[in-house]
């Protein structure tokens, strides 16, 4: 957390100076805006919190609801949100609430006596240690409210509008703000009173019944029938031991259970499963009461017992596998015609099941991808070419995604005699851990997402994929610390200067490259308009390959030391060295003489590109960005 | 954390449930008080954030400023605050915002060229892992706001009444509130107009020129001179290269700084000294100027230089070594006649250099003494006669802190030429690194502190010292966790049952000793009033020497499963077994036959018994705490 640098900060840090629209935002919506969001979900809410970082552009969120949610939905969160949560600056608070799942048990019927379950395997959660972050459980609300705080905290200090509707849009093509939507009061004395709103752009992350998706005429498709489930939040005394455990439970008879532990010690929730829901259901499912879930979860767990003391939240969960053919409101023969001006985020694009706990965490991840584009293109640093990456980014992940939920889903719901064997399902969650915790993501190559022609220079960051962190030593302060945690989520490309051999103050690549750096035909001067600090569109960081004694900041470039502020103050905490213990050179396959890796404002690899390779760089920053005007 | 067990909580779960005076603490100051803190600084801040903790019991904090204290003071935070901010709930939000220390900088005059300063030593901060915690620098203000945070989060919601200045006390030895105290509003309407409020207890918490101090006839004695620095908080930028680790730096004029990196990334603090103040200096020394304060810093980091850009706070800071002999209102020759009535804490007792950076982290230990101490007699739980031993314990401390912050100024300002070596003062900071970090205190034997007659069953926990954390697992979720980080500051004494060599299953000495816990012999029934939960005033947690695979949670008895709350639902989180890499029953010297330990709520050891010791174990309660009535 970097602060001070404008002025003391006496109060809390988190809170950054307001600018641009974030001075003096009317607390009524207005006529005009520049991107309004619908849904104040987990899709809409990082999109919003992400948008709020760009103070210069006008962003409103609406909501039909009269206020926060409070309890119920998802709440499973992957590693991956966990280390979004920290480019948030919220990991470490809501961390501490959570629970935290390390093993996952799993329990079939006992072969010598059926009418008994017991347990088959309790694999640990991150077998391969995928992330240095948790894997986390913890009410969608609060993740809400964290989100809700950080786009209040940024300077554009955003906070949604409840009481909200959205009812109709209509994509004009005509003026500045080409986006005609009608709204309707849910509360208060103007209910459904209605009001039209013109926008730049719109994002519907409106949820599974998105009226922001069905007026761009996109629907979700995919399997027909639902499956249900009973959930049930609950307080309740057993004596089942894993009941702290995330478990999934199989009897003889066919039933099965997933118990999610929750936060706070006490509380679970169980997905008591309802079977797939016939085509002429007819909402009868939904009639299923919460005695009828009890009873049922009591069955599967015999010869234990629940004792349920109350009911904090249930519901009947209806989903299916469903998808829609693009994310945005450019169908693909139109495609490159012209920008998208609609795009539609998170349940609104994709259901599954609630079996692989993905609802929320991919849904974060679309809004996180539409929000830095939105913020890059009205602020006026990329061109509007940028928005149709959007949809093509996102729609793959959610067809990845189902593809997993479907194989997973129906692997849990096999009867037990069905399973090849009791460690089956085990072998099956450990095997592929990494998707399920977020990291499977792999952008294809586009305007953002370089070839892999360097590749060899750092096999540990591959192209398109999530830049997985590694520890360094901060040089200036001689801390130990993760070099992918400085990665806030501010809208800036990171430039990552792995150094080749020479001791910082010997002539080398790595100083020839910091000169052209910091000439004018480097991208940070090319983009960066006048008049603002050279780090606030690029983030550029240097790591030298000898460890902190070896590295004299005399010695470091000035273009790893830039001045910030109106004090022009240097910035010294963007140059790094060798961990005691770990060298990242070795533990991300970086080559000796040295690299650049480019990492976009969502952590995604962008470039892999040796030192010397400065054209290829301006070239790939021409094509994501355009010049400062 | 554990919350819900109360009932869904959707919001902050850091928010207690209000209770008691909380329900509905009035916004005006009351003519009756239980407990009135003078003072809000840390001292006066931990002890209010404790007896929040304590809603039965009628607390203010008052302080003469009208508002928060905004910026300056001290800033070091050594690893036992941190441990105590985990205590309070905000260790990991404000070690997220604050400068971390991880090596310490020495810098003396080069031999070559006495003009030029050259680097002499880095050692490591915390060379042999004193502590699982940081040490940390912020900002005083951020550490009281936090405090702030937690006394109102707690569940008697304390807030501080500002603009209230301590005028005069008076013991008066009658009635229910015996003592007298004359207060004066500092601000507003009825600035100067002065107030009587009655208190059953006061503490003055109010600083080094405590009126409450010179109330009940203590006086700082010491050390004749007064020692002083030049501090500022800058922003600048500079050539020295470790203007980001904190440094020693000694010229060869004998000049000398301590420099002091802080939060945010470029603010920082120096101390420049400016030696002894002579007796008839008559305030002339805070007449040093800002401009002769960065002269003079710039004239001993030569050859480098310092180019000020923005003085966020500067003072010339003044102190000497001064303690007072009691810390209490009770006379050497009248101790045990009568129960002390007024308490002084933090710099109101006792002053020190700001070399060694101790004055807020052992004010802050005073406080959390008394603090828990009145919450235990105001809410009827321990005898008078407890607040005693306050006194007693803290002034010892303070004696010893003295007269290690004597070495360590002396040393630090001894010109270079005098040392044995240039290493002289780096191997005197590593060597001692222990007591500035906080944990050299050692409280002796008396109704809340055993003798050491069992210490063999428990080498790692000695008696009187606070309570070091290890590593274990948690049984129920299989969650890694340290052991004492589950202490929180809520006034309750810690049961440590270690088992013995038996899985649970089987017949022990654990096993009988949970029988006899469950029993009415034991303390959990004779102290605990009627109609509470068993955990009320007791938290009894077991750690069993097999793995969390071997150990089966119906296997553990009840007294280690206490039910909770109106839902009676059984607490199952206090019980755990080794962690995978590291036994605790090595790590700490527990036998293998099991012990039990005593640990106090303000985290120090109480008692080390056999697992066979009931009548002692009950003894020492029944010393420590009274009967329930
Ligand atoms: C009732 C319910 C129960 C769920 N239970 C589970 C579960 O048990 N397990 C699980 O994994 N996932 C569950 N989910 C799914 C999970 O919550 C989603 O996958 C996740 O929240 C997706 O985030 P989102 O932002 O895309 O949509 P949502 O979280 O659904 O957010 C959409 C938001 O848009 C608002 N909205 C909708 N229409 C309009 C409109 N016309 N105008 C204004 N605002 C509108 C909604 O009120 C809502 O706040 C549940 C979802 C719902 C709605
Ligand atoms: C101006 C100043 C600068 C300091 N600078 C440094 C430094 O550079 N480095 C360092 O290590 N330490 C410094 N200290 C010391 C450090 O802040 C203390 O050791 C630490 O704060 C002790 O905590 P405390 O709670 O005992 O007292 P304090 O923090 O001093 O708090 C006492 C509080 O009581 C209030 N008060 C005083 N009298 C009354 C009254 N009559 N009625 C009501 N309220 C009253 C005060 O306003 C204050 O808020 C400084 C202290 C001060 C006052």
């Amino acid at each position: 957390m970097q602060f001070h640098h404008h002025g003391y900060v006496s109060t809390d840090p988190r809170m950054q100076p307001a600018a641009g629209v974030g001075l003096d935002r009317p607390a009524d919506l207005p006529d005009e805006v520049d991107v309004l969001i619908v849904g104040t979900g987990p899709a809409g809410m990082i999109t919003a919190a992400q948008l709020a970082q760009f103070p210069d552009v006008n962003v409103r969120i609406i909501e039909r609801r009269p206020e926060r949610l409070a309890i119920g939905q998802a709440d499973g969160i992957q590693a991956r949100s966990v280390e979004t949560f920290q480019a948030f600056g919220f990991a470490e608070r809501i961390t501490a609430e959570a629970y935290h799942l390390t093993e996952m048990a799993f329990w079939a019927p006992d072969p010598e006596d059926p009418s008994r379950i017991i347990k088959t395997a309790s694999p640990p959660d991150d077998p391969t240690g995928v992330s240095e972050f948790p894997h986390l459980i913890v009410n969608q609300a609060r993740v809400l409210d964290y989100f809700a705080e950080a786009a209040y905290n940024a300077p554009g200090r955003l906070t949604p509008d409840y009481g909200y509707e959205f009812k109709a849009l209509e994509v004009t093509q005509e003026g500045d703000f080409p986006v005609r939507v009608t709204l309707a009061h849910t509360s208060g004395s103007q209910k459904d009173v209605e009001r039209v709103i013109h926008a730049k752009y719109v994002v519907g992350a409106d949820g599974a019944r998105s009226g922001v998706r069905a007026a761009i005429g996109c629907t979700l498709a995919g399997q027909s029938a639902n499956h249900a489930w009973g959930v049930m939040d609950v307080l309740a005394n057993t004596d089942f031991p894993d009941i702290r455990t995330k478990s999934a439970i199989q009897s003889s008879t066919g039933g099965n259970i997933l118990l999610i532990p929750r936060e706070g010690g006490y509380l679970f929730r169980m997905y008591v499963d309802l079977g797939e829901v016939p085509e002429d259901d007819a909402g009868n499912v939904r009639k299923t009461s919460i005695d009828q879930i009890i009873a049922k979860a009591n069955a599967i767990i015999a010869p234990y017992t629940l004792d349920v003391k109350n009911v904090a939240w249930s519901s009947v969960y209806e989903v299916g596998h469903r998808l829609t053919d693009r994310f945005d409101d450019v169908p693909a023969d139109e495609r490159g015609t012209r920008s998208p001006r609609v795009f539609i985020a998170g349940d609104a694009c994709h259901t599954h099941s609630a079996k692989a706990g993905q609802g929320m965490n991919v849904s974060m991840q679309d809004g996180w991808n539409i929000g830095w584009k939105l913020g890059h293109v009205l602020d006026g640093r990329a061109p509007e070419a940028l928005l149709d990456t959007y949809s093509l980014e996102r729609q793959v992940v959610a067809q990845n995604l189902i593809d997993f939920d479907k194989e997973w889903s129906t692997l849990m719901a096999k009867p037990a005699a069905e399973l090849g064997s009791p460690q089956e399902v085990a072998d099956f969650y450990t095997r592929t851990a990494e998707f399920p915790a977020g990291f499977m993501t792999e952008y294809e190559p586009s305007m953002i997402v370089g070839t892999a022609d360097h590749q060899e220079l750092a096999t540990g960051f591959p192209l398109g994929k999530r830049f997985k962190s590694a520890r360094v030593v901060k040089v200036c302060d001689t801390n130990p610390a993760h070099l992918g945690h400085f990665h806030a989520a501010d809208g800036r490309y990171r430039i990552y200067v792995f150094a080749d051999r020479a001791a910082p103050a010997e002539a080398s690549a790595v100083r020839e490259l910091a000169e052209w750096l910091a000439g004018p035909e480097s991208p940070i001067a090319v983009h960066t308009p006048a008049g603002r600090d050279s780090s606030s569109l690029f983030d550029v960081r240097v790591i030298y390959q000898q460890g902190h004694h070896d590295v004299n900041l005399n010695d470091v470039p000035d273009a790893f030391k830039p001045t910030v502020g109106p004090f022009e103050l240097v910035n010294l905490e963007n140059v790094y060295a060798k961990h005691p213990d770990i060298d990242i050179f070795e533990e991300r396959g970086i080559s000796r003489d040295g690299a650049i890796v480019v990492v976009r404002p969502d952590h995604y690899v962008s470039q892999v590109l040796p030192l010397t390779a400065r054209d290829e760089l301006a070239a790939f920053f021409r094509g994501a960005l355009k010049p400062a005007s």
